[in-house]
């Protein structure tokens, strides 16, 4: 029903510089050694040191572009799909378009935000953009520091996070391709509203009045989030793969937003994802919010899992509380 | 090329409890008598007291179901475009939803940033959702609050701004009734991105770790805007009415950004704008952000200006810098 055909062109990722191993997390946290590997399966995750999020998105870009055989200005439109900002004012987009040494360009620029679903979020919304004419090739770019507003009193949160870009370049295909969106679905439930927050530095509780320092940390009710994703996901994606004309067997390759190891175990088995199908970077990358979607798409493809003619199905929830899906044929 | 039978069905407006004239202003600025107004126009402006973003957001959402004639339950999407967020995480859009009651409706909330151009960038872009037949029906709110982030050492920015909200619910339209968006585009030169920032309070200066106060500050360099805006916005509006096939002389009603009564008169200008032709709400409502282009919108409809029919375009700068333009038959 809506079909739409687009093609992933080119992918790209970035990860800073710097490495942090679940030994030093351990360190870093003062927890018992193993403890952070044991809990959260990430191995190691990446954090800025001197990487600001346009240039790591850039960076991304880059490879994408190449990816993709394009020059920046065949491109038609920039979207940055991050669940942070590199500064309030203007859009994080912009931000990427001049880090990327295209300030006259003209591209259009502008940022989509839904937290961890914003790249899924993102890709769907464009995707109409593209199949219609407007634009014939977007740029996505998600990139993320999570490292700066870690709550470092609430371990198992903390201990999850990395940072780091993804961008993937989409253009139309043609029917004969084969290339397309087969079905996709977001829905919101507000009840879960407080379940992952960071409270301060909006206009509710401004960064210059408030004094509380954990405002401005992530917040995150992980049993909560979990029960309401085991109750929600089931027939959200029952829903989507009637949509897709398809059942889970048929789908190679599910990439899901890299919450936590606990999450993917609870996709898993609520929804019979065979370990084969399951693309698992969390050891690797940790949760690095929205951009952990595009980097598992970007791994599974360098990895060879994904060619041509796939049929991948995108996953996540995120703060809202949201839940996002997507079934495509790469 | 790009008709898009879309139409929007229903209109509504929040501003916040307390007003504050110019004369107000004046005092708070500690500028002689009369300077505010003569500097600006803005003979008066809203602030929030204890209105929140999403509050005053679900307020004007309320209003524009009610004239469209609908329920919230009719609705298939919410994105809340706006230049300002109420909370890092999660999205604005799922604390309007939240506000509105509707927390265990599901309907899909993200975020939509182009920080003054929002508004216009989220129509423009939901558009295709709506023609397209993914979501029939979708609700669009900026909420802006700019009362917090002021600078008061510069006045002349300081004074221009106000609080408030306004929503937009769009529609798909048959081809006999005529409503339908006729041409759109956005450009985007990050040349101009240092013009209008708040350079504190995302990952690149982070809220707790930032010590200069006027980082959180909104800095604007006007001047520098005015001449950017002036060199490239005729050629953008030639190009926007070409590709609508008609002149400006065509035009009911220009419903630009009101970024400024200095702006207001050079697109008047520039563009050949008559007075008549020309919505101006800067006297009573400030610059509101992304919300003062729907605030028009609103206004002018209310007065009786726009009737089914009418044709608009809406138009603006923003951060970034970019520029936006719409012409469409309401």
């Amino acid at each position: 029903m809506h079909n739409r055909h687009i093609r992933i062109t080119g992918t790209g990722k970035y990860l800073p510089k710097k490495v942090v191993t679940a030994q030093e997390m351990d360190l870093l946290l003062g927890v018992p050694a193993g403890w952070v590997e044991k809990k959260t399966n990430v191995l190691r995750r990446h954090f800025v040191e001197d990487e600001s999020a346009s240039q790591m998105g850039a960076f991304a870009a880059v490879e994408a572009l190449k990816q993709a055989n394009l020059d920046f200005l065949d491109i038609d439109c920039l979207v940055c799909a991050s669940g942070t900002m590199e500064q309030p004012i203007p859009s994080t987009a912009s931000l990427i378009q001049r880090a990327l040494g295209q300030e006259k360009s003209g591209v259009p620029c502008f940022d989509i935000n839904a937290t961890c679903l914003s790249f899924l979020t993102a890709l769907d919304v464009m995707s109409y953009m593209v199949t219609s004419g407007r634009y014939h090739r977007i740029l996505l770019v998600s990139t993320e520091i999570a490292s700066i507003g870690l709550n470092w009193s609430n371990k198992e949160s903390a201990a999850l996070f990395g940072d780091g870009a993804a961008a993937v370049v989409i253009e139309a295909s043609s029917e004969q391709e084969g290339s397309r969106i087969l079905s996709s679905a977001m829905k919101t439930y507000s009840q879960g509203a407080h379940l992952s927050q960071i409270r301060g530095g909006g206009t509710r509780m401004p960064a210059l009045s408030t004094k509380e320092e954990a405002a401005f940390l992530f917040e995150m009710d992980g049993p909560e989030i979990y029960k309401m994703a085991s109750r929600l996901l089931p027939s959200f994606v029952a829903l989507l793969l009637q949509e897709a004309g398809c059942a889970m067997k048929d789908i190679q390759v599910v990439i899901p937003h890299q919450g936590s190891a606990m999450a993917m175990r609870l996709i898993r088995r609520k929804l019979r994802i065979s370990e084969e199908q399951l693309m698992f970077i969390t050891p690797t990358h940790g949760n690095t919010i929205a951009a952990s979607i595009p980097m598992g798409l970007h791994e599974a493809i360098r990895e060879g899992r994904i060619t041509r003619g796939s049929r991948l199905m995108l996953l996540g929830t995120s703060a809202g509380l949201s839940i996002g899906g997507m079934i495509l044929d790469y």
